[in-house]
Formats: C-alpha cells, sequence, structure tokens
C-alpha cells in the first residue's frame, strides 16, 4: 500500500504555534520533506519551516530537503524562472513520490498554512491524484503578524484584500484605495514601492509594519522608520479595518 | 498584581487544530471566558469555541460565559442592533475587568482567530490599554476550509479577498469579479444572493462550498445542489486562484 502525503501547516514562526493535528501527524511520519533554498542547504541549514519543528522530530526520522535551484525570478536567456521551477517541482514531487511508493508516509512541513501562498501546493497539484492526501491548516503568517502587533484585523463586515508587493504600483494603489483592511505580503526590496503608495493614498499612519512575525528575530518597526534595503521577505504591512464599537 | 487577558485562537472546529501555545495558555488560565447565544446558554450549552476546547479544560477552571443579548441585527425601534451590542460588550468587558482586577487571568476563547472577524476584538478594544493583552493567532475557518476541500487558494503574486456574505449584490459583483481569488464567508441565508452572483460572473463552476469545515458534522456539498434555506452560517464559498504551474 502506498504512503500518505501530509501537507502540514507549521505555522508563522513560534514552534508552539503549530497545532496539535500537525505535530502528531509530524512525528508519525518516517519521512519529513521540506524545502530550503540552495544557500542554506548548502550551509547545512534547512529552510524556515524546517526551523520551525527541528526541536518535534524523533530519533529515527529521515530528512528529505528540497533543494531550491534558483533564489532570484531573474535568469539569463534562454532559462526562464517558469520552466526551471516547474522543473524543479516535478523533480520534487518524483523524489517524495519514491517514498510514497515504497509505502511511507511523508510529510511535507509548510510555514504558515500549506494552501495560503505555499510551495507544498505544487506537490499537492502533482501528487494529490495519485495518492491519498491530507492537509492540515496552519495559523499564517498574516494572522501571526497581527497578533504580535495586537490590532484587530476585520471588523464584522468589513472586506480583506491580501496582495502580494511584487504587484505594481498602480495594482497596488487601485487594490488598496478599495479595501477595508489590507495585507501586504512578499515585501523585501518591494518595499518602498509599496511604502510610497501608503503614502499617497493616506494610509501610511494607519498601516504598521512587522519582520519575521513570532520568529525569535521577530522586529516591529514604525513603517517611517524602515530601511528599505533591509526589509526581509517575511515582512508585512498591515492596514487594519476601521475600529467598530460593536 | 492584574490578570493578563488572553485571547486564544482555538481554530476553526476540529479540537486538534488548537495551537500548542493556546492549550498551554487556555489550561494555565484560572477563568475561561467565551460567547454563547442566549439560545444555546439557556439550554445549557457553550459557544463554538466551547464545543472545540470543552475536553481540555482541567478541573477548577472557572467557566465564564458571555452571553449574546440578541440573535439578529434587525430590531424594532427605539432598540438598534448597534446601540445594544455596544452595551453588551461593554458589559463583557466589565465581567472579564474584575477578574483581571482580582489577579486572575482570564482566556477568552475564539473560534478560528482571535483578529480575524472574532468577538474577541471587541474585549481586546476596550481592555488592551488597561492590562496585559497576550493575542495567540488560530488557524481561520477560511483555511479550514480550503483545507478540507483539497483547493490551494492562492498562487504566487495572485490577490486573495475575503468577503462578507451580508455585502449587497452589487458590492459582491465587482469586488469578486476584480479578485483573483476569493472566499465568501457569513453564508447563511445571504447564500442565494452569492450564488447568483457567481453564477452572473461566470464563477460558479470554479467556486466550491463548504458548511462547518472540520467539525464533526462538516458538510461539502456541490455549490448547485445547496439547500439555500438550510445554509449555516458557518458555511463558506471559495473561489480558488488559478493554478500556477509553478
Amino acid at each position: 500500500m502506498a504512503g500518505r502525503l501530509l501537507g502540514l501547516g507549521v505555522g508563522p514562526g513560534d514552534p508552539e504555534l503549530i497545532t496539535v493535528k500537525a505535530l502528531r501527524l509530524l512525528q508519525s511520519a518516517p519521512v519529513v520533506a521540506y524545502f530550503v533554498a540552495k544557500a542554506k542547504a548548502n550551509a547545512g541549514q534547512g529552510g524556515n519551516a524546517y526551523g520551525v519543528i527541528e526541536g518535534y522530530l524523533l530519533d529515527g526520522q529521515q530528512r528529505l530537503p528540497l533543494v531550491y535551484p534558483v533564489t532570484t525570478e531573474k535568469l539569463a536567456p534562454p532559462l526562464s524562472y517558469e520552466t526551471v521551477i516547474a522543473d524543479f517541482y516535478d523533480t520534487a514531487a518524483a523524489q517524495v513520490a519514491d517514498h510514497l511508493d515504497a509505502g511511507r508516509d511523508v510529510a511535507v512541513i509548510c510555514e504558515g498554512d500549506p494552501f495560503f501562498y505555499g510551495s507544498y501546493m505544487y506537490l499537492h497539484d502533482r501528487l494529490a491524484e495519485r495518492y491519498e492526501a491530507q492537509v492540515v491548516p496552519g495559523v499564517c503568517s498574516m494572522l501571526g503578524g497581527v497578533a504580535m502587533l495586537g490590532l484587530p484585523l476585520v471588523y464584522r463586515n468589513q472586506t480583506l484584500t491580501v496582495l502580494s508587493g511584487v504587484l505594481s504600483a498602480e495594482e497596488l494603489k487601485a487594490r488598496l484605495a478599495s479595501a477595508d483592511a489590507a495585507v501586504v505580503m512578499k515585501l523585501g526590496r518591494n518595499f518602498e514601492k509599496v511604502r510610497q503608495v501608503l503614502r499617497d493614498l493616506g494610509l501610511d499612519q494607519r498601516a504598521r509594519y512587522i519582520e519575521r512575525a513570532t520568529m525569535d528575530n521577530q522586529r516591529i518597526v514604525a513603517l517611517d522608520a524602515v530601511e528599505p534595503m533591509a526589509s526581509p521577505y517575511f515582512s508585512l504591512v498591515v492596514v487594519p479595518g476601521v475600529k467598530w464599537k460593536g
């Protein structure tokens, strides 16, 4: 009998923010797979999700690192990010499938939630029709961030818009202008563009900023004080909904 | 010394989807507060969040039910929902504050996540400036739903829009038309309006429907087969992002 594919959300960073269920399934799996950047893998490290669960692993659990071949979306032709990354996910899915075919459950750990911008989705899309798959939802980084900021996010019937900082200034502006509440993810080198859009819309006083929410090295900085070139990928801008007295 | 206000997300329904941290803090608190509808309270029951954590409570933990005075937003003048509910939250905050003043930590349990459409927000807004507050994020019902549906929600740089079914058909249509991916919450008697909007936009084949995600009585029904008058408040419509091969 084939093993099960387990897509486990491990939460935003604090190891205690894993769910009881993800922890139980994690410790039950003979193989634990995780995505990791090449530079980290070369330095003998796991990825962010691995750091979250490392302390929970038991003796005898096999590690299966899935090492990203590229760290930038800008590649010289004839290479393209889309092709390289699609090939990589094909290979990663085959590595996982080898274990499933041998009857071993594989826990794929995911920072935050598996289906909320998670790399696990690309394995799921390749494998879930052929193998039994179980997905355990997790606390996403967005909600980790608002909890650490102490900011209620959406009241009552407010609309929430979740955006990637990669979008153009024009698209960010249009979408933020019509949002009751918003979260902008994937900041990094997109930070300055996002801040300028917030200023143009007069939202910069309402917006709040956090880096690496719930992790040991979490930082909360005033939006005006953020050093744009130092903003990490794992940072968030939150524009909370206007308080409803309720 | 005053007690601490603990806002604990307990997840979408499956008791195992509570985080290790929320469980630890829940069991450490001498007082456990929860919102509950009057009809349930009169029948001797707790609310949904209480049902999630009931099995985790320890001997000697005091229960503090916060009983909603109304169950509908439509009240005969001179009453208004806004006034009645604001008074209720004032009273609930005072009940919690009595315990905090006496030096007892109060764990306020929240279905899903405390800051994602949670009633806890109204206590937080009233108490967090006066008392030490700690918020533990939780798995929100939206992500519980997509996990159970097996539907990756947002790929790469897609935008996610989260909507309340209470909004008008016009507003729902405008926001859904521009969304890469969307979740509509608070369905109940708003279901038929939402389904018609999805049909008008040609999104009804992509949309999926789930009731009481991760709870014992979870139901997944084809959108076309939903009996509108039977759709519970705890149901979701999910319009997943278009798959990216990645």
